[in-house]
């Protein structure tokens, strides 16, 4: 996590960067023919101790496999799978979940400042959550979980002003799943509702560094279809700072949903309007805002020692009409408090033990069909980021 | 696709080739302990526009891992597999879908001649559409997608006389799934058929160069069975012709099904009887001949551009005890014409463009029963065959 | 598995020294860079002809991929998964069962005596059997099949007192499903048991090395809970020998399950107490004891040329209260006898045949409602350890 916070870069090119910056004690050389190719592992493990009646377990967090390189000048690949997710392919990408990357990076023009990404990829969300490296995240908001199809298939265009800002266009796919699959997954009706003919959308975003490199900034701006003649926009603005042993991050995100696809707030609408009315067919609920911050602090307290601190604060209104709905209908809170020991100075490894905190909270005439919610977490684990060549 | 066409070597064979031939203008050495192992990727991702309702899409194609070398001398092995296929396994072979190739090789005899190839792998089937390194073929015959068992466990015998010819026999398994589970996924009833004690085959096939190497025919002859007392026989005589600036490809080829397990043209079949008696049990019909001949052409017309172009003629008979289903009842016709560009010289990565048109048609009883199907896309995208090392 | 045997080292160690200290007339330097980074493929297939009305067919016995290595000094990591299995995680420890190994392992403390292993690994249970590469060992007990639960999340932790003495404490999640999960698959009712708050479970093991290592012991005591207040025992003895032509191991072992969750003996039951009476309600039977004993003696009559035995004897038995159920009432008896060839002295890779024989007998009032079953099979194949690099 450390390491990620310390790369302005974004994901397609983090994992490179750090094989190659990473300070190492262990240097070795490394033959020519595999000097720009890079093999990763990406490991999490912890003994989780929830609270009330659920099990306590150890559970697998993170286990990926990733390949990516460098093989002709400016042309490089990236290849990362799940390792503990199904390879089923998902219909309107032919892509399973389990395929994070699978893409080729070219760059051309003058002082190649032109470049395009094109195949499996994240999306250009400017989110520093999602941004850091999945190893060293411990619990992320509904944001990154739920809100954005953050692996997607795309043509990313990017224009590399200077070494501090570039400018990225990314056309993709607005959702994995065709339209009658989404449906059928979630088990709700189509209430009239047909599948865009294009049902694509394009990020614009921005990737700054300032102030000597101490804030990076990635912000977005999104507009998408999924069904016909219903539009979808957002913004999302993800601010990083990088000081000797203070990082952090704050995002702050806005989306305006004219279907609910996402289905973060649909089900406590579903179950206010069957209270109302027992015949009620369950659905993707319409106009529903969303509307989010997250902040995490990791504080470097003694060399190798880190004091990790992170707070997600989400909503949802659906305000259209003057719903009687409203405002802030549900709210999305989580509070994480951790501490973390790397012992190996060269080896992006730590030991770690951390406290979640979650509550979601119903308001309004929601909140008479749709009881507050409350879980918490203790864990303890290893992460390891093995860059293995 | 270039590349796969300039080498006159097998599957089993090609990609090891491939990473060795391929001129590159980043040759770097490797290491002694890597000299003999590759890894590869296969991917090919487009934007498919089809005609109709049908939704656009940015869909991955291919995605496929490959590690493959030679350890010892004359012991190889290969390992390809499929990141967006479920890794279920069948219960046949106890192998999934996913899984291309896992297969050892060895040669022996004087001047090792023979050879001995164990393992899942490639159909030795005489059809360079499916010799072709996937990454470079578009859209396929249905003798590729469904006709024919393509990766199957098998052992494989090879003799080769000298550098031109070469005669193989291959013993294989029929199908990855057992008879029981053929009909339950169909959905069909077993109509008083058991399966075959031994559900095998045996493909007898010659390699042959002729005319300075232009000439590269792939003839097989295949027997197998599956259910009992079934005996299934099909003929595949596959030609290539390799010139400096022109290269292509025509596949012929012929099937007798007892029981037409492939279940092309039984759907029809099953909806025509249905329609004469609405409670006809549907099932695997019954004496189906297949014949099909696909032609591809590809013609480099300025160094790095080409135009490539693919014609499918295939049709399926039921002539036996003089049916009145008769000749040609189902007809699949394909017509692709595209446009590549290869920007790199040294890498196998193409920009490409493509417009493929399909029509299915009915003829004869079968007609009355089932309309024509028409549908047509228009897909631009981007492969690369990467050979990390 | 000669190897193997020669390795006195647990499944965690195994491959790496494999690949260290396997004898290669083909040595070749390594660069710095991989010299202690290892990739390796587990390969087996053979034609299995069983007896009966059973299909024959060629069949992927063994497909698994690994990379396993040293980064840092004392800090080791493994991977290793099925290519033949899905990659769908289960539900208590969100890893799949494709997933044999994803640890990490440390080494401390004066002369590195200590060590700790964290993440996805084998269970540390005394039994050669198991230890043994996958690759090896052709035909399993129900011990391995189904009694352990062999791959598992867990922490152990090691003190090794001199080169020839290890002791070994493991925390382990005693099942990879929640106890919800693990009822509704089997398709039974719950009959009044919730699950453990903490379903986890301890390995205390010992490995020894003695007569100048040709004697080395793997013995284990595990206790765990899955149900809420009901505990389970096992003892595992594993005792190999390894002379310079023969090779082998008797494994034998005892378990205590107040719940018989491993399900080996409940189908028996459950029938049994259906034909008593037809309303019974089926479930995991209660207060079954299991024993058995594994022999497998290889000897290498010509350099390369081995014979291959093993003989397996288990049994069920359920004598709490007096049950008419009794001792033995279910027994499980296997025989294997083979022949090997290695034809590459450095290469891991053997051809073989071997028969099989089978039978489970039943007795006492369990004999009334369950019938003896028996089956033989017939193989030849081929295994190859790939150490690929």
């Amino acid at each position: 996590y450390l390491l990620a916070q310390t790369t302005p870069s974004p994901a397609a090119d983090t994992s490179a960067r750090q094989a190659k910056e990473a300070p190492s004690l262990l240097f070795k050389k490394k033959p020519d023919a595999l000097e720009n190719i890079h093999m990763n592992f990406l490991l999490r493990s912890s003994l989780e101790i929830p609270d009330g009646d659920r099990q306590s377990s150890m559970r697998m967090n993170e286990a990926r496999f990733e390949v990516l390189g460098t093989i002709a000048p400016d042309l490089d690949f990236r290849i990362r799978y799940r390792l503990n997710r199904a390879q089923t392919p998902r219909d309107l990408d032919n892509s399973p979940g389990s395929l994070d990357h699978a893409s080729v990076n070219y760059k051309f023009g003058k002082d190649k400042k032109w470049s395009v990404n094109v195949g499996k990829q994240a999306a250009y969300v400017g989110n520093w959550e999602f941004e850091t490296n999945p190893t060293y995240e411990y619990q992320y908001s509904d944001f990154v979980n739920y809100q954005t199809n953050l692996f997607l298939m795309g043509i990313r265009f990017g224009y590399q002003v200077n070494k501090n800002h570039g400018f990225f266009l990314q056309l993709h796919n607005t959702y994995n799943n065709s339209f009658h699959t989404t449906y059928a997954n979630a088990g709700y009706a189509a209430d009239g509702l047909k599948g865009s003919k294009t049902p694509m959308g394009v990020y614009a975003s921005w990737l700054g560094k300032m102030f000597d490199q101490k804030l990076h900034t990635f912000w977005s701006y999104n507009v998408s279809q999924y069904a016909s003649g219903k539009t979808n926009h957002a913004v999302a603005l993800g601010n990083k700072l990088t000081l000797k042993k203070l990082k952090g991050y704050l995002d702050l995100q806005w989306a305006a949903m004219p279907v609910d696809y996402v289905n973060i707030a649909s089900p406590s609408i579903n179950k206010y309007q069957q209270q109302l009315n027992p015949g009620f067919v369950p659905g993707f609920a319409r106009d529903v805002n969303y509307k989010g911050a997250v902040l995490r602090l990791d504080y470097e307290f003694i060399p190798g020692w880190f004091l990790t601190t992170k707070g997600i604060f989400e909503s949802s209104s659906q305000t259209k009409d003057n719903s009687t709905i409203g405002k802030n209908f549900r709210e999305n809170i989580g509070i994480l408090a951790g501490l973390e020991y790397k012992p190996i100075a060269s080896q992006h490894m730590k030991l770690f033990g951390y406290y979640y905190n979650n509550q979601v909270k119903y308001r309004n005439v929601i909140a008479d069909a749709n009881a507050h919610q409350r879980s918490s977490l203790f864990a303890v684990g290893v992460l390891y980021f093995v860059n293995a060549f």
